[in-house]
Parts: C-alpha cells; structure tokens; sequence
C-alpha cells in the first residue's frame, strides 16, 4: 500500500470527545494541521472545548506553527463527514473492545485504506481491535502518555494483520508532528512506557498495603529522586553515566548480585551473558563518542535547568 | 540524648572519597555550612578535589548562600581531626559490611554520643551497620540519590538500636539544609526511592531480555513519557488528578481490575478497601482544598517548565 507523503498530511482526524481525543486535536492544531474532531456525543461538546483552550494555553506557551490558530478545528458528531479527505487518524475511543471493533468495522469501510489510522489504546491490543475491519493493514497503535498535548511519546506497533511499513510511516508522520515515536519490536501487554510505570506502580502498591510508605512518601520519594534526573537520562544511561568509564559493563557486574536482593516484590531477570551484552551495547550506542564527563555534566546542566524551571513555576 | 540545635550547625563531617562523598561535602560547602573532607587515601584527592569543582559549577548556577566558598572545604586523611568539633557527620565510606561496621566502632568511640551520623549507604542496613558501635542511638541512614548534590531527596531511617529523635533531629535538619528529608516507616530492603526505581530497572531488564525493548528504547520511553510529569506530580497525584473530580478514588474503582493484566511482571498486591482508603486519603491529604483544574493546571505549567528548560539547554 503506497500511503500519503508523510509531508503532504494536512487535515488530521481526531476521533473521541474525552482527555485524550481532546489533548491529541490541540497536538495537531498546535503544529499546524487541520483537525476534525468527531465527538460521539453532543453533551461533550463543552468539556471538549475546555480541554482543547486548556492544552492551547500550554502549547502556545511552548510555541506553535505560524498561522496556526483553534480557528482551524472543526468539530463534528457524523463519523462520515469526520473522515471525509482526512489525511489521518488518531482514534481515542473509550477503552471497550466491543466499541473499538465497531468503530474499526465502520472505518474500514468508509475511509480510503491509503490512510492510516492511529489508536491510542492504553489496554487493548490492535490484533483484537482489527479483528472486524475489512481494511485492517494501515490499523495500527499510537499510543500517547496523558497529557498527550504535552508529554512527546507515542508508542507504535502493529497487530497481527498490521502491515509493517503503515508503522514505518507513522514514525515518519509523528516525527514531522513534534512527537518522540518508540516503534515496538512486538505487541506486548502495556507496550513499553506504561510497563515500567506499572512496575513502579505496583511495587508503590505494595509498600502502602504493608504500610512502608504513604502516598505522600511515594509521591516524595519520586519527585525529589530520580524524576528530575529521569528528564535528563532514562534509566539506563543514567546508571551507565553513574559508573563513570566503566559504564553498564560496570554497573551489571558490580550490581548484578543486587538484582537477587529483596529490593522490589519484582523478581529479577536472570543476569545472563547475552542481556548483559545487549545492555552494555545498547548505552554505548546511545552515548556515541561522547565522553562520560561530558554526558554527566551535560545531565547535570539538565538537572539544574530542571530544578531552575521548576522554582520558577512553583 | 539532647541533640544540638539543628540551627547550630556549623561544622559537617562528610566522610568517603567517592562521587556521593564527594557530592555530599559540595551540597554542604553550598549550604554555607564549613565541611570537613575525610578522605581513607591521599590518592583519591585529585579526583575528589574534582568531584566537587564539577559540582560547585551545578551549584552556584542553583546559587549558593551567601558567604560561601571551596575554601571552607577542608581535606583530612585523619579520622580524628575529621570528627573533631563537627556537630555532624555524613558517612559515605564503600559498600562493605565490614568496613562500615569496623568504622562505626572506631567512631562510636571517638564522637561525642550527642553528634548524629547518617550513613548514604543505599544496601545495607543501620541495624546491621550499627551492630558493633559503642553509641549507636545517633546513628541512622540518610541515603541520598545520585547527584546528592542536585537531587533533593534523603531517605531517614534508623536501625534497630537507633534513637527514633536521632532521625526527627536529622529530618529537621536536613531540611534547614535544603533538603526534602523522607521519614520511612520501617527498616525496608532499598528504602522507598530505590524500591521504585528498582522495580522499573527489573521491568526494563525482562524486556531487554525478552527481545521486546533495547536500552534506547526504555530511555526514550522513560525521558518522553513519564518523566517530564513525574517532576511535577508523583506517580499517585498523576493518577489522582488524571482522573478529574473522581480522583484516585475513580483510578482505583475503574482501573483495579487492570492490576490483574499482565502489565509488568510485577505481581499486583490484592486491591483490598484497606489499601483503597490508603491511596484515597493519602491523595486526598495531599491536594488539600486546591481544586482539581487548578492541579491540573500547575502540572501543565510545570512540564512546559520543563521542556522549555530542556530544550534551552541541550
């Protein structure tokens, strides 16, 4: 299937009338598409626009594409006129497997099958929401994290009737749209992002149930450790630039008998050759030719910019 | 045991010649506190001497009080005149039972009974750090996270022949020293920071494993995704004012069932309405009367913040 110049989007749709459907028009608006909105209902008219002018305030602030302006969305509740010459989709359903089969049955009609169709499903995998589309190639996940207007990830993978090269251009697409792709090497419960979150959250779950930590201790303990670094460097290079020259390499082989320790209900992965060498490769790839002490001052400048902002917001 | 005015701090003992000692004595020069610098060989001088130049530059752009300078560092290789006339010590030798108990003897002896000493050990325990020390009331962990001199966090705790206002004296202290001092209820594997950011690390390590994800993948998944919100709002005031109006109350009643999925390898704790009413009060108590939009605001301005300070400075 030969899709739409990645470059030549112009109109995007934005299907649902709650957080995310709203979060994700304001997105599209802010980087100069057109955005059709379709809500399912006329009652969520008024806490849509409130969503859209909320998210507006942030990204002008952030800065917006010239000539852009709220002017330029439409909303509408007919599906068909939704997608009528749309370039697009981003769909934001509710999270109910019999809503999304129904909705992709309808698309997969109506919408010409060159252009690809985002779903930003939390929960649901896109091999079941595709199991009922008579076009199901260009169906794919794009999956945001909440604020989507703001947060840039969107993570992308196909279901089992996915075409490859449909997540290959909404790689390209989002790129162009401002946002941070993480393409998905398979279909996983909880994709990538919301995974590691859901580890944390479960083991916060857990020290609150045995009474070891407040919410408040939690929240603590997060937003004065590792958050203002996590900006910085994710959690792999962070420990790789910790170790100084030595690196992951270090940083598994001096730690690696901590992964045994009771430091989580999480039970630890086996510490074997082969992921040890994807680890170590992995941060060297990501660090290039850039010297530890560049990296770490660099985190370091991040850090203080970070913590200069915040202040300054508070 | 009366504990000398946490306002009349003046002299801190910071102890070990690695990057948290190190990083540790530069957070205290800043504070305008006078450091003294215990240092086990002379041959760490060179490094540590630029261990806190590095952290002075993050220091000073922070800014620093007022009178303060690298000339009220001093470095000792003699324990004796290290403690003496400090009014607090903050132990950063190496990670080894043996050494940390045969030091805590030594100081136990040396150290007036009325000097607390907060050790940064991330592994080990006060109880069993504690163990061989003639005055082991004062001794207690204050474990910070790396940068310490950026990171805000401390964890306190003490062991099980700690005096519980050895740890109220250091959780007063610390925050006259500018830190945000977590009080933990118990003597727990990993402390509370650590336990979180560990689950996540073993979350990231069966997915690298498993082929599902490379280290790039779970930096960019990290830095894009949750991190930019998580310096605004913990993981639990994400979820609370995510939900709107409903609160945790709505994330727990809604999204429970979810614990069940396999989202992590992470085993979910049972929901029960204890632990409900935990994280609903717990979150409750920390939004106070502000109101829902006006949270949710704040986080936006936060993360904008945030990207703002980021891109400025890559």
């Amino acid at each position: 299937m030969a899709y739409i110049d990645p470059n030549a989007v112009r109109t995007v749709t934005s299907i649902g009338g709650g957080p995310i459907g709203g979060g994700w028009a304001a997105h599209f608006l802010a980087r100069g598409y057109d955005v059709v909105a379709y809500l399912h209902d006329q009652n969520e008219e008024e806490s849509y626009r409130s969503i859209v002018d909320t998210a507006w305030k942030s990204l002008t602030d952030l800065g917006v594409a010239e000539g852009t302006s709220l002017e330029r969305l439409t909303l509408t509740f007919n599906l068909k006129n939704a997608v009528k010459d749309t370039d697009f989709i981003q769909e934001s359903a509710p999270e109910r497997l019999e809503i999304k089969q129904a909705l992709y049955k309808e698309l997969g009609d109506i919408v010409p099958a060159h252009v690809v169709i985002g779903s930003s499903t939390s929960g649901l995998t896109m091999s079941d929401i595709q199991a009922k589309c008579s076009t199901p190639k260009r169906c794919i996940i794009a999956h945001p994290f909440n604020p989507p207007y703001l947060l840039p990830l969107v993570e992308l993978v196909g279901g089992k009737l996915s075409d490859p090269s449909a997540v290959t251009w909404a790689e390209d697409f989002y790129t162009l749209a401002g946002k941070s792709p993480l393409v998905m090497k398979k279909e996983i419960p909880g994709f990538v992002a919301t995974r590691l979150q859901e580890a944390l959250w479960r083991e916060a779950l857990h020290m609150v149930a045995n009474g070891e930590a407040t919410p408040a201790d939690i929240d603590n303990a997060l937003m004065n450790g590792p958050a203002p670094r996590m900006v910085a460097q994710g959690q792999c290079m962070a420990f790789h630039v910790a170790c100084g020259e030595g690196g992951m390499a270090t940083n598994l082989d001096q730690f690696g008998p901590a992964l045994k320790l009771p430091w989580t209900r999480l039970e630890a992965p086996e510490l074997t050759q082969e992921l040890r060498d994807r680890m170590v490769d992995g941060c060297n790839d990501m660090a290039g030719q850039e010297r530890f002490e560049d990296m770490a001052a660099r985190r370091d400048r991040q850090i203080v910019a970070v913590l200069r902002a915040l202040r300054d917001t508070n």
